[in-house]
């Protein structure tokens, strides 16, 4: 049984993964923390839970955690994690970090995307990057897995075969066109997301500078073995969950649709969280990802001007956040990695 | 294990039906029935389960699905269960209708408020209103189980303690001011639910003539132990799920808050299903039971006017209709009432 | 020409009595205050406007206002207004308050809904009640009109025809359920009004303290010509703009709906922004008043029940605030009634 | 003052041209004509105007049109107006075609896209195409122009200077990612826009064969003097109205903001619809524009991966159907461009 603790409880990224490790058959909530709401019980923030007032929120300490815990989440703002894991921490429990700061493998990256200084070290150096379905082998023995960010989850996921598989000509950049529902952007009230401000309404926001630009192009070099350039371009469209990515690229040769369906499908072979979709299956829509950790992948290849489109959605918070960190749970438990994560999507 | 049909499974109570058969430990799905998906995969109009190709819709054929299946829920309009439900279907199967056509104990009502005859018979008169929390010990045993409406749950839930305790002055219509999400329209498309028409809208329709109306009417007057008269309105909000109930009465005497909550929870002790919200804990909201079985009840005595407002708030697809229907296959088939039903709300 | 100076113009109302204004053929906006944006373009809070760069937000300073307007609409929080108004602003400008501090007749009353006390005086006894359709006649002299709030519109002109009229029994408390859109919390941003919690979410809030209810009281017990007692509650609505009221109120006598419509088309004869929906018209949706000045009534007799349904709409922004105080600033200015307020609402 | 007719008048599109003319100080609506609801009253399907009863729909007859209007608009589905329209009713009257049918210039295309025939003839050979801002001039004498799609009018304002001036290296085909709200699928009922199946969620649609493309592709070339490719990718979004378009193309040579942002405002200078935003003013977001003829437009040059987006929005059924039309009436008919469209935007 997994004693697990969430520090960062509180906000949806947080709670989700509350929600889910509760109803984890082999996972139990030992700690709760959380800086704005310590000593108020978790049913004030999360009322959905009937039974919830027998959790309380403790301070959002790791070394108090790592003493319950052996598996401790981390949804904290970036560069707080950064300082705060240590060899200590890491010899007590496993720590899964949701946040950004241990998923560039470069420094030099994260200096120049967070606009922030890193301690790197060691703690830094054991830090697996926590897509599951790209690194499972080096996640299964790690003892720090960074979480990929929810975007990049996705943008990541529709793009993998085509890059292990040399099918893209890499002198355009890959356009990714991204969009998301509000629940990304957290719970902290502010004006952009205030109900009339961003209701009824869509815009591109972080143009050109959104931090989740390196973290898809180191997992895409990494894939095609040369340097990848992204064009990632984030939207915000008034609905609750849900991220959908537009990816165009150039393919190298002709990219026949049945042969790109072959190769996804081959690729993602036994893969229980992506679904490629066929031609007769249509394309995307979030809609039917929303509330299970499921990515589904789609793509349409036009003849007419040789750019090769891949459609992808998944629950930002679930395969993008708190659900991809459950099933980074069980890989580093020795549970089966579907466990606690096979509910479906609830529609409508 | 329970060997499940269901007749109708294409609608939005139907699939709820299904997700939830689907995940139920000690239920199987052995027959969906569907007149205008006949020989389709469910895919094709469920797209969230992901290996839902192993299911494929047949005949909307209780005859048929009473050979494979012991327990039948039927998701169809009203006017169709009446006369195809007979004897020897129930020795075969026990049947959980989600339609209106068993709900009314009065054939004359039925009549009045559908404008429909109704063959009656020993099969109607074998029937059990299905609203769990009242009615547990008659449902045990029966064959055929009505279940309630999704407004009407949530209106008796909200009200019977009052009722049974003859809390209320019956010379005052007792006031159910009801607003639910778009859902619960079902999925068949119309102009009134094209969202262009209904999004950013809001309205109150079939005021004075709803058919929920009887059936709140007969399960309080049957807890009073005289007539109820219920002026019932319903409204339509610009969501996808959730019934809010907000009902105005008078009490007999004096409704201290905190007297009030005592006879709510104790007429509601040991219920699994039911929450009641003290003053600490806020008023019900539709978010907190979106994707649960729940119903949270809250209320507030106006000293001022004499008046006794209650709030309660249920998932329509949920306790409304599908979970409710699980709870009464639960309860005939003597399995634990919660089997299944257990999973917290998704929030956001 | 009128010289018109809005003092809180940044928020909702505040922005939409500047479109009214910008639009409106007789009125020059010449001074915008607003405390929080001092010294910006009203473009960086607006940019709808095109050209709104050339409007720059001032001191939200009433005197410095009254040098330069000869009508100041006031939009500002309760409170304020009761302090800032005295006779030398008077004397040079009229004042329109949007708030609520000149609403409330009764200081007792204004003491006990808004936990404040209130100075009253010669000020305070000038103020006239700014629906329009009610006390047409007392404004046009007025040099201080307090504009009505937006539950208390819609809810006073459904009920207004009825009580003129004597046509309720008044023992039992007239229900008042009311739905707002989420612009009718303001512009300052809060966790309740943050997108992924108010979305596809219904609540009740404030139920029997929301300080509409003595507004509407005194309004109704006018034209009652005795105390009337209103039980009001408000519910937010997952949408930008539109109130919807359903009152429950018990008829003397029988109320034909043909009577009841007929009483309410002499009520309301001639007056340009109330429209009476027949039974062939069906009930009132917000939709059909969103961005308009416009009141809709509709109501339906339950002879089952004996009880009088009225429903009325309006947009919260515009007859709620905005288009009233303009309203009234035609009526106080000699303008014809209607001028800049004849747009249709705009749908979808 | 002209005398108008609208053809196809239930649709949103003609609903909007309905609203926008009827407050227009030089036009006066004389025929509506419906083939669905001809002999209603207009107010049935569009309760907004208080007085709408005093327009009736007629049948959809150009001919009887063209007797008592001197400007047809219609709005019908493709393939209708190609055969309608013919010499004689352009004789009669000027017609603006809201439709498909005479925006491509090359029947073969036509044909290609549409999977239609089309008689094309002299009538066909005189239609101009009518986005005011480029072809303002071809349009004054015209007697049919061809009202431009939504999708194409907000891609082609988005990236016409940038064609005329030659600053995009055209082998890399531009990227179009388009994103709209629902009124934008037209009135019509369908399973896709049913609201629990498109609210909360997200989906693109008609991949690499939305029949804007060669329209877009089209009026880019013309700009540019040779061939543009152009991949199109439409999006559903859970709002009312609005679209929003990311273009991502490939400069020449160095696109630097200031003298990008430079480009398109002496390119635009004086248009009265077209609003360029620079660096300080952020991106463009469709509630700026809600209700409004404007298209606002901003960019970004990404020096990291040598892309040039474009981002521009519109409301679709403002400039992308309705507004448009009115505005090419407007030239047409030698009345000021802007008459009759200079409301602001609602917000919010």
């Amino acid at each position: 049984m997994v004693k697990a603790a969430v520090i960062g409880a509180s906000g949806y990224a947080g709670q989700e993964l509350v929600r889910l490790l509760y109803h984890h058959p082999e996972a139990e909530i030992v700690y709760l923390g959380s800086r704005s709401l310590e000593g108020n019980p978790l049913s004030d923030s999360f009322r959905s839970m009937a039974d919830s007032d027998r959790y309380r929120f403790r301070a959002s300490n790791l070394r108090d955690a790592a003493e319950e815990a052996n598996i401790i989440f981390l949804a904290l703002p970036h560069g707080i994690a950064a300082g705060a894991v240590d060899k200590e921490i890491l010899q007590k429990a496993k720590v899964i970090d949701l946040g950004a700061d241990f998923r560039l493998r470069s420094l030099d990256a994260y200096r120049l995307w967070y606009h922030l200084d890193h301690p790197g070290g060691s703690v830094f150096d054991s830090a697996v990057y926590g897509l599951c379905e790209l690194h499972r082998k080096a996640i299964a023995p790690a003892r720090l897995v960074a979480n990929p960010g929810c975007y990049t989850t996705c943008s990541i996921l529709s793009l993998a075969p085509l890059l292990a598989e040399g099918e893209i000509d890499l002198s355009m950049p890959i356009v990714v066109d991204a969009k998301s529902g509000v629940s990304g952007a957290g719970r902290s009230p502010g004006e952009a997301f205030h109900f009339p401000e961003c209701n009824e309404s869509l815009k591109a926001y972080k143009v050109g500078t959104h931090r989740h630009t390196p973290e898809i192009e180191q997992e895409l070099s990494l894939l095609a073995g040369t340097q990848v350039t992204v064009q990632f371009t984030p939207h915000l469209v008034p609905m609750n969950r849900g991220i959908l990515v537009t990816a165009y690229c150039r393919p190298n040769g002709k990219a026949e649709a049945l042969r790109i369906e072959e190769l996804y499908r081959t690729f993602y072979a036994d893969e229980p969280f992506v679904k490629i979709l066929g031609k007769a299956e249509g394309l995307p829509e979030t809609r039917w990802v929303r509330g299970s950790n499921r990515c589904d992948i789609g793509f349409y290849y036009d003849e007419r001007t040789g750019l090769l489109m891949v459609i992808g959605v998944i629950d930002n918070l679930v395969k993008g956040a708190a659900g991809q960190a459950v099933q980074n749970m069980n890989i580093i438990s020795s549970l089966p990695e579907t466990m606690g994560l096979t509910n479906y999507a609830m529609f409508p």
